[in-house]
């Protein structure tokens, strides 16, 4: 078997562990130096293929490989660029190939959400059609927990337990004043299409009375009276009431909670304003005292305080991914299978890439309260595990120690430059 | 020497380790059972003094107690009350004696601010005045890092270290996708009237072009188009920007940020909005795409971060207080001296509580560059052993264990109710 070089990159929304797939990728291809020759990281995701923007990643050092395990963000840049079908933008396909044939790439490794598989699968297939010989898998990813056939993505248990987390601890503080201060508090969290990360909040509260009081789902239409009641029994029945809403809660009508705050304050329809929408829904309808926060990047950046057992996936994957392609397998992406929840058993398993693609995995109506602002059982004993485990990275002077690359580019060998 | 009891209370805005002091003057205390009976908690701070709602703490197992030291908000309960002058509010400080009489207390742990140590003043000298013999001391506490004398507040470095810590993560995110996603992020922080908190996320940036580009402190008037030419010098020259911005900002005239941008989405002047209102003159002037996070209460409250030397320092002033008041001291604070920045060392001083009363501690000058956006090398050197160490809690299931206490109250002994 020649010796071919890798191709990996990140893609899409990045988390506080995808640079351990990263890790998973490149320590085991160097394990293989008789298979596999460099591994080339996209700048900037696929970008850095398409303009032949090629990270020589044998120039980092063990130990900076071994550094991105604690090091959140994406390491060689990621970027938000789909790919369109091969009917409309053939060019970018083949553009993709004579960058891979030029630097003699034999391996294609996608790390990202749905989009991502969707584009190693055609890439898989213009290879076929160009006759260009490359093995194609893709590695999940994605903080939302929205990819079908994985029982969950890695970056997601991360962000649950940093939500899981910071409900507790700030329902500690709330708890604390309420008598005098603020009643209510609102935390906003990611999840635009579906409610897994708001669920994970549920899991800070463990007996009758703890917060949070309601949680807010995408999946669950939006109904101002009930919330509003429903605040207002939490305030009378406890002292205090916490809120967790998914940025993503919307009205019965499909308008976004966020998107009309937003708008009236400032004109634009961007997400991200679901916690004061609310809060001032409160104020005007209750008059309590409120305080919100919104999390945003702080929840999928959190590495000091990732889920052991995410980190471990995370890397998983990235290994398996490796190991499927020297094993002559295509168009796969390696998936987590449960084997069990408690103790919590799993292993890693194969999707094909052609059924991955663009579908959305959504929660199951039976994760969530009759009521609509709580989970059930079912749902915490899936949650559970992915939250489980502490992975702290090293701290030097009170701060994260991170990964500081050299992410030097190889010499370009094609003549033409590609714009995007 | 007689045995007497003790009454410890929270005020204020709790923090994350604000209960290490309680269980700082709670194990102290127990250390001494000859002299220091049972230690009372005011439940809800010293609210619980004034309508003799008095915790037993002394029902509480020494494992509950410990488990304080990693347990965020106030476990007794904290309350925003400031008792008037003794000219204009007498009754409250009678009412304070008359309970300290019922219930044998002969010393009074006030763990706050500036005006909680005013208080702890105000009630040794009507203590005096009504021929009550007390021993009050003060413990003191606050995020703000704001009290004088004292070279910091237990409960800051907590909170710049999550600050600090967050600003370097989600500036990796950011990093990592600017060139196709966002290009401005603004963090939004605690600090109404100093810039402290703010100060300690510029530690997050220790290379030229680093993260955060840009701090907003309070001390600093606003100007919007200084701002914004600084925001797109960043974005040109990094790729991106990072700003950190005190809760507190404001214009020249005094306006705040917040104000202004709340004023026009919800009609109210309540702080909690500079991050969105400044990501709205981003979009305006500039057009970059940007995100934005408010920390708000998970910044006080993230024990799971806490500085280890945060962690003890606030027990150590709990501990004092208990020594100092058994070396027969009256109407004193302890505070931290600094004795050198490199290797770091402190120890416990005294102040007077009659001049620590309802003075500000602002952040010196020369700690702000010139250009009014980031730290000096002093304040760096003055912030960075305050962030240091790690003290994480222990997990259970993927969460921090907090200590669940009884809480019970004592029997009344009074015949008359206090309505406050």
């Amino acid at each position: 078997m020649a010796i071919k070089n890798a191709f990996y990159a990140q893609s899409g929304g990045v988390t506080a562990v995808i640079n351990a797939s990263a890790a998973g990728v490149i320590q085991t291809a160097r394990k293989y130096p008789d298979q596999i020759g460099k591994v080339y990281a996209g700048r900037n995701g696929i970008i850095g293929a398409l303009k032949e923007e090629l990270i020589d990643t044998s120039l980092e050092s063990d130990e900076s490989i071994e550094a991105l395990i604690h090091t959140p963000g994406g390491a060689f840049g990621s970027c938000r660029h789909k790919l369109k079908n091969i009917s409309e933008n053939a060019r970018e396909y083949e553009r993709l190939i004579e960058v891979f044939r030029a630097h003699d790439i034999g391996y294609f490794f996608y790390n990202g959400g749905g989009d991502s598989q969707d584009t190693a699968y055609k890439v898989s297939q213009m290879a076929e059609r160009m006759g260009y010989p490359i093995t194609c898998i893709g590695v999940p990813k994605t903080v939302d927990n929205d990819l079908p056939f994985t029982d969950c993505c890695p970056g997601f248990g991360s962000v649950g337990k940093y939500i899981a987390t910071s409900t507790l601890e700030a329902s500690l503080d709330i708890k604390s004043m309420c008598d005098t201060s603020t009643k209510v508090f609102i935390l906003e969290v990611m999840g635009r299409h579906a409610g897994w990360i708001a669920a994970a909040g549920g899991l800070a509260g463990e007996q009758e009375g703890d917060a949070p009081h309601i949680i807010l789902f995408p999946e669950v239409p939006f109904n101002r009276e009930k919330f509003l009641e429903r605040v207002d029994e939490s305030v009378k029945n406890h002292g205090y009431c916490v809120v967790v809403a998914s940025e993503g809660a919307q009205y019965e009508d499909g308008r976004f909670l966020a998107e009309s705050g937003a708008k009236d304050a400032f004109g634009h329809t961007q997400l991200g304003g679901v916690a004061p929408a609310l809060a001032n829904m409160v104020k005007q309808a209750l008059g309590h005292k409120y305080h919100w926060a919104v999390a945003d990047y702080l929840q999928r950046s959190a590495r000091h305080l990732a889920s052991a057992t995410d980190v471990e996936q995370a890397y998983a994957v990235g290994q398996a991914a490796v190991e499927m392609a020297l094993a002559g397998k295509q168009a796969l992406m390696p998936v987590i299978v449960r084997e069990q929840s408690s103790p919590y058993r799993w292993r890693i398993g194969e999707a094909n890439l052609s059924e991955v693609a663009n579908q959305e995995k959504k929660m199951p109506i039976h994760f969530i309260t009759d009521d609509g602002y709580g989970i059930t059982k079912d749902c915490r004993e899936y949650l559970q595990p992915l939250i489980s485990g502490e992975s702290f990275p090293p701290f030097d002077n009170g701060l994260p120690r991170v990964a500081r690359l050299k992410n030097q580019l190889t010499e370009k060998k094609l003549k033409t430059e590609f714009s995007l």
